[in-house]
């Protein structure tokens, strides 16, 4: 057992550190002015393709991805940076510093990285000939559309987006929303899970199919909101409307019923991820809390030196030192006795990450006053980020009660 | 002790619960149509100006405000419906239900409210002519500025804006932010608090003037947001600077140094009418939570039968009737020993509401899946305006200081 | 809706302050000193008697019963100090800052409170003559035997012991524990629940039949404990065997069947004595903790000056000032509308008392360090008392869910 | 990093829980047994004994203390079983399993480690030969007396014992309470700590010095309760006089104004056992109440069927993972920077530990119903001694200053 880092993440470590400070946390006021002047409200600022830039040419690209350029081991597909899930995530808790800058300045953003990800496990050369290597070259994004308005999309059996095979094409009927990324015209592909067999067991009734964005049929409705946010700098959560698509039947992911599969595979190291870089957002809101209170002063004295301030503070420490440990530790699961073997963690660290961060955000949010609520920090937008994290790949009630079914089956087992 | 409404609560609560119904809700899906298709983004809807005609009409009007038309009594100041604070709680928490129509439609709505019994209180006959009689008919809408960007306001003495006598005028000089209901042009007086003295002592530094909005100097720079919302229909939170704002000496009210004394007064009946339309926002999401919960099914049954979900619904139920009675009791209180004899319970009823009303709201956006978070339900919305409270007349960690100060007072002199 | 106490109650409660003023704390130390002295370790001490005959004295006698010695009216039954609910529910809280001594003093402690109730309504006049006399004079004690330790006993259904008829006796045999007062050898007369139909519809299997301490076959075999307290200065909690006890058939209440109508009827005005008491301990640990932290000073300066204590007092103001006012209406809502249409609100007391009143003991505790553990402070021994009603007359999870049902219903139905 | 026990810990993991199993656990219900009939109500039933010798035999002995028999490293002292903390930490945890019975059996109970620790690196040779050989050898015990009752003891300056110089003596007086295992007659030597200047400065005033239990002055006065628990299987809590007891001047360890030095040193080590052997407990009580909700039914179905349920038993082991990872980081920290390297650590796992194991383990008593309550399961009496964990070496509220001052350190030297 050993807590360092090693020396190749300690290196990337470093690298990107000095990119935050040279580049990313400078960039954050001019994102925000290109953002009020933007023409198109859903294009991302132009300051965006700079950082991109200048993150590639350092090197910081696509860190996310397993594989390297010439890795022939199992897990490799040959297109990434070659880093584990552990030797990616303290990068990944990183760019949560400046959760909209950084993950997309390094081509490292959701939802792209899970899209590619899928395309690099699951595309025919085809495939990642045509989407893979722009999503590599951070040249077009893409989207993931799963979630339906009308159904408890977390119950995969509900979902009721239907992929018809007719002839040589697959047609596609329905309804689906908060798709991130996809009000971003640049957004140019989807992968779509619907229902393809809904006589099937439950696990093989779905199937993922590619849409190209400008398929007649599909319409991007409009963009759904998130605690009065349009989450606009990247590309929104939209509603989309799929009317008699007609897709080339190649464009289907594995086979038929093979959607439940690719979603499941999807989910792993999207959720470290995810945590990783929450755990960044919350490091970041301690900071700021900190700052905040001993720039202040109430009743005689910084407010720093209010006890329930300090409180607030310590727990915060306490809560994400915790947390971090064991993100980590799964990121090692996952690297040495895969997906399956690191389940149970994936979900606690999934149900823990949300919870512990979006109390850190709400303490900082307190300790700043209104200026806490307001769009002159960035904590009241963390804040929001963070809390739609307990329904994203399904509620915490779903993931707890899938955790608990697993603890107990261990004495069921036993009688 | 009788827990009982007396008979005109419970007249007035059939007349507005009628109203409601006939006329409120309706309006629910015109207002947010109407809102789209503003050309000033800071005006409030049409449907708003048909509904407090129809308001007055009943005679659902300035329900708010103590002292009948005739009224002789000390309390009482000849403008207002005759209530009493609990008499009119029960019909603040019905409005609560509608927050962004009911409490306006019924003139009724904050900061009116408070700026209304300031000037009943304390306007001299040409203050009460010149704004009160406007503000009573419902044609104009006023703001009160006392929040500042630069300092913690919590800390009456932190406050830098300057009022300085100069002949026959008060020069004003400062920045305030988060004043809500600026951004509305037909805002058209501003009730400003500042310092007159820094010399004297704590809470006989700072004054009050009337400052109608088109004086020179004053400049209403921006809306401020809470969360990703602007308020909008409401007038927003506004950023507004103040240079070289210069007001006849008649603009003071009371007299210099009495701006503490006249902020205090203002925060009792304040805070009764925000707890009692928060339990109204609270008892909305509570039905909302189970309408939806009893309609969606996901792993064989409705969410309802879930037993977190059932944990959720009666924790708020139980939750919401221990906060309204003590409510009611505070109502009751005002009216018997004022509001000195209830600061316990007001500073309690403050505390309480926005943490127990959060949670609430929390659980029925949780139970929404992600249309909790989305502009289609108004669950989010009111999280964000329930959050607001924690800070709102001050943070509850003052609050929270100073009611263990009396507590222990009992002690320390018992001693 | 008046939230003054009427005359009849400020006059008892004023005869009651001083009564524990002038007689109940002084014998505390009394009482603990008799305890360590007992010869048998499960009797009374010797003041306790010395308590009733002076409370008796003063007429603070048996004042929970409703229904007043010449009362003619419905609910009254001609034995009680005929006080409504609402005007006994205020003494009831007086009593709870001294729990182990001023509930028994006035011969208002359970679980006699509760058996003289159901004898008191459906006793037959020899019944009410052999056992309810006795009791209301408080020359004996009595016991209410329904958990059982083989089965989860908050669903009734599960309940096993069994009661059958056999000529002119009904026959018990089954194990019950956790029977509050059985150890102690005064408690003369148990009032047992068991099935005498286990194919009756599920309400109906139940009776319940009055069994004499000295009865064979029954062995009161061992007290449980509860955190390591054994509760002996009330009797303890007891493992009962029912070993073939016979009886004759006239010691059955009202009718075969009855028993869950009889055990529901008992709940109510238990629950408000409950709560009342409870929330009388919470104030005397707000007491202790306020008194303790302005004692005692660490890091220069009172505990009570730091910021964390301060929150836990203010918080514990909070909370408690919300749960006795609904005590209050719940006991009001019981006087006016019955215990079925106060369903509701003695359910949400129920849940909201133990969780509000562990949390401040909890509190209170902390702030007085290791000496809170303690035998030198009643801090320990109240949280577990308090700890226990979690559990008492059925978990809070089973009343949460019943609530969310009744709640859901009103939805339900309106589709 | 690497999340993965090494092969010496995997060898002793399985030897102790092969231990457990073939010993431990067998001799539970004879330890209550013996208990219940022992003729000193402070000694420890024979059972204990027996423990011992057979884990003595297997090598499990002293595995707590850091340097081998032959060790001449730096940490290293040669009396130990030459485990680094990291390697002993997931071995504490298993014996938490069994709390009364396996950390004793491997002679690695509380205070006896820390008292052993301490004579290790700070005694004399001739008082390790006198006090520490026989403590290694599990023939005797010992206490550490630091706690005043008329102090608040978590600040060290107001420690009131004295230890005055009187020629070739010491001459103590003063009161201490709390004093672990000090009623068992076995425990000869206390390390009492005490001041010798009060008017050095804070950290030098206070000294420690080697008390032997038959010394003229000193009185062992009473067990002092946790709960209603004596915990006199391990010797009570004792309150314990000191009137003029003298003691010769080598006594003193290590140099008059060494105590605080002395403590903190002493505490890091004893922080990580307590953590890990709590999370044992966690362990043990998820594993309990797995079992009984699974075998026990309500209201049609398995008691693990509720949603509720399985939200505790989900949470339960996603708060253990994060808790347990960080424990064993902090003892990789103590491994390689040292107790002041890991100060942050150290005080974060001494805040979440009973903070999350308290929670477990109410979740579990709460699932077993009354029988939870009861001496027939070990969670009570579990609760009761996590619940001091949030007194003991400090109260959490004086930890979590520590740590945000330390937190805030950082940007206070940045501005």
């Amino acid at each position: 057992m050993d807590f360092a880092f090693d020396a190749r993440t300690e290196e990337l470590r470093a690298q990107l550190l000095e990119f935050m400070d040279s580049h990313i946390y400078p960039a954050e006021h001019v994102f925000e002015e290109q953002l009020a002047e933007r023409e198109n409200p859903w294009s991302a600022p132009p300051v965006v393709e700079d950082l991109k830039a200048e993150a590639r040419r350092r090197g910081l690209w696509n860190l996310f991805l397993p594989g390297g350029a010439g890795a022939s081991d199992a897990g490799g597909h040959g297109y990434g940076a070659g880093l584990t899930n552990l030797q990616y995530a303290p990068l990944a808790e990183i760019t949560g510093r400046s959760p909209h800058l950084a993950p997309i300045a390094l081509n490292c953003a959701a939802p792209d990285t899970g899209n590619m990800e899928v395309l690099a496990m699951f595309g025919t050369e085809q495939q990642r000939k045509q989407w893979l290597q722009p999503l590599l070259d951070g040249e077009i994004r893409s989207a993931f559309a799963m979630t339906e308005p009308e159904v408890a999309s977390s119950d995969a059996r509900n979902i009721s987006t239907s992929i018809i095979r007719d002839g040589d094409e697959y047609v596609i009927n329905g309804r689906k929303w908060y798709i991130t990324g996809a009000m971003n015209p640049n957004c140019r592909i989807f992968i779509v899970m619907g229902k393809t067999d809904p006589s099937a067991e439950p696990h093989r009734q779905q199937s993922q199919v590619l849409v190209p964005r400008d398929t007649p049929g599909l319409t991007v409705k409009r963009g759904m909101k998130v605690f009065g946010y349009d989450d606009s700098s990247h590309g929104g959560h939209a509603e989309v409307v799929f009317d008699d698509v007609r897709v080339p039947a190649e464009n289907l992911l594995v086979e038929e019923g093979a959607g439940f599969a690719i979603a499941q595979a999807r989910l792993g190291p999207g959720r470290i991820h995810h945590c990783m870089r929450s755990i960044g957002i919350a490091e970041r809101a301690i900071e700021l809390m900190c700052r905040r209170t001993l720039a202040r002063t109430a009743f005689g004295r910084p407010i720093a030196e209010q006890g329930v301030v300090q409180d607030w503070i310590a727990e915060s420490r306490v809560r994400i030192e915790q947390l971090r440990t064991l993100v980590l530790k799964t990121a090692w699961l996952m690297d040495t006795v895969g997906n399956r073997g690191a389940h149970t963690e994936i979900q606690a660290i999934k149900i823990a990450t949300p919870a512990t961060v979006e109390w850190i955000v709400d303490k900082a949010i307190q300790a700043h006053g209104a200026g806490g609520l307001s769009q002159d920090f960035p904590l009241a937008e963390m804040w929001a980020g963070i809390r739609t994290l307990r329904f994203a790949d399904g509620p915490d009630e779903v993931h707890k009660r899938s955790l608990a079914h697993r603890e107990l089956k261990k004495y069921r087992e036993a009688r």
